[in-house]
């Protein structure tokens, strides 16, 4: 079978491998689409901090079933999946109180073991979701981002009562403005591509904000009339833009949510968050949200069609890497396809 | 009457007032005990971000009622009454959503307004919490601190499975430590006073570190078996301290509880918070907290008698200030009596 491999920073290859035995508990499944995440081209640019290489990426993928382990319960062949990239210890305080994607031990397939830019994955059943057949296959790999978007509603204790900024408009942060508007809430989102904005706009934002012409303090003061975003997700993983967030735009209980993972120093003062019990809340990958998310793909609640923007031959992930990094303005999710 | 009034930082004088005049919705309450909290001192030295000047200092007040207004329906005259010093608006999102302590405009009595270290205050009915008659005055005086324990707790989810560091061993330290205590937490505390971490042995501290002479991060590895403390309480208001608990101490899923309120800028990293998914919580004040400590005191879950060492007469607020000042190995919590 064929596979993608970042050997090294900078370096993509297609190879040839034999196609993986599974164990009792496993099954086999044939890859039938996978999408590109930022942090897979981060990791294809040496700039992720948890990867190790060589490495087959891809987290978001989904697939059929073509053989299965003699103790899997819960797939037979020929079922749809999308598979959950988190893999934990089950011991650790962390999964002990629940928390399993932040496992003192934590894998992610795709990031510290091989993920799914291979033709075939062999997959722990506790890993598998069962996906409805009609789905085609190059939505169902946004499941695993959208999962994203479940986790931080749930980080950020997200209401239909909250006015939300949302900074980045790329594809996590018009998942989280999906899933914000499908709560209720009243959506600002800040970004400094104007057709992702734009994108925005047509998905339901309330406001949007091109902080190359806008200052945000001022937006705010006019969407919030001065009272501050009651629930802030930070998605451009830029540090100043962070600071700008947790310094002057939340409201007094307000939670700002970190889902970027810079090593980047920058300032904060104990008094913006203890005058107004400020909560500073760390997002990583998902916590079991698959189930929510398909859910919510079978009722239509979300749109999952509006953020699959192009696709690739999984042989040319290379080429589907570059035209991600030179397109911004075009791309939301390009999605690999088998 | 006779007023304690820090007229501008480092200038403390008694005056002569008149008593004040009572609305229908207020009682008059003739002070029979206040605390002196760190806050007190910094508005003395004027390094308190939210005081104003002139000001009657003292937010931890008790007294007995002489006068009621004829719209209160709870108290009547020769009540015991614990004041609860913070005043809201009631609608802004703060306040709408359960939160009014930190409502955008909030007041506390010897921070914004005049508080209890003068003889008679008039208090709003939706204040006053009834004390049992046999609680001894300089006692009840502490059950405003106790309600900032009986914040912290909440704020930081605090449950008898965490692993818990407090820094410092302060009054607040040492009454958190007695609440974590209480909901069966394993408890490391942390202070630069040996004779303050020995009377936190004596309340049960699990290990106390003294960080002239032992390394914090040493210590949570034998505390914690390395996986961090799950609930960090930093009470020091240094800003060194606060930044270790963030990058150094916390486990995955873990909590940074800040009480300082200090404006001096310190680093930190989106890395240290996403990969743990970790949590920044601001603390302020107390939250609707007066009932839930007084059935404490009832029930002899907290010991407030240890945290008292030093009595003085209100008119000798300076002399108490100093004393505080100069005698930190031997005071936690000097008491005014009137």
């Amino acid at each position: 079978m064929k596979a993608v491999v970042v050997e090294t920073p900078e370096k993509i290859t297609v190879v040839e491998r034999d196609i993986p035995e599974i164990t009792s508990t496993q099954v086999l499944l044939k890859v039938k689409a996978a999408g590109i995440c930022g942090s897979d081209v981060g990791i294809y640019h040496g700039k992720n901090a948890f990867a190790t290489y060589p490495r087959v990426v891809g987290h978001e993928f989904v697939g059929e079933v073509v053989k299965v382990g003699a103790d899997v319960k819960n797939a037979a062949v020929g079922d749809h999946i999308a598979v959950d990239p988190v893999v934990s210890c089950g011991h650790c305080y962390a999964c002990r109180t629940g928390r399993h994607n932040v496992c003192k031990t934590v894998n992610v397939l795709g990031v510290h073991r091989d993920g799914g830019y291979q033709e075939y994955v062999a997959v722990e059943q506790n890993q598998l979701h069962q996906l409805p057949k009609d789905l085609p296959w190059e939505i169902a790999a946004t499941v695993e981002p959208y999962s994203i978007g479940a986790q931080v509603a749930h980080q950020g204790r997200l209401t239909g009562d909250d006015t939300v900024l949302i900074c980045g408009a790329g594809p996590i942060g018009l998942i989280i403005l999906q899933v914000a508007k499908m709560k209720g809430a009243k959506v600002a989102i800040l970004d400094v591509v104007d057709s992702r904005l734009e994108t925005a706009k047509e998905m339901g934002a309330d406001m949007v904000i091109n902080s190359k012409t806008k200052d945000p303090v001022e937006a705010m003061n006019e969407f919030t009339g001065g009272e501050g975003f009651n629930l802030i997700y930070e998605a451009t993983g830029n540090v100043n833009v962070l600071q700008m967030c947790i310094q002057k735009l939340p409201s007094p209980a307000g939670r700002v949510v970190v889902l970027g993972f810079s090593t980047v120093e920058f300032p904060i003062r104990q008094v913006d968050i203890m005058s107004k019990e400020l909560e500073i809340i760390g997002t990583r990958l998902n916590n079991y949200r698959f189930p929510e998310v398909i859910e919510w793909f079978k009722e239509g609640k979300v749109d999952p069609k509006s953020i699959v923007t192009n696709t690739f031959p999984f042989t040319e992930a290379d080429k589907a890497f570059q035209y991600n990094d030179e397109h911004p303005e075009n791309v939301l999710k390009i999605v690999l396809t088998f």
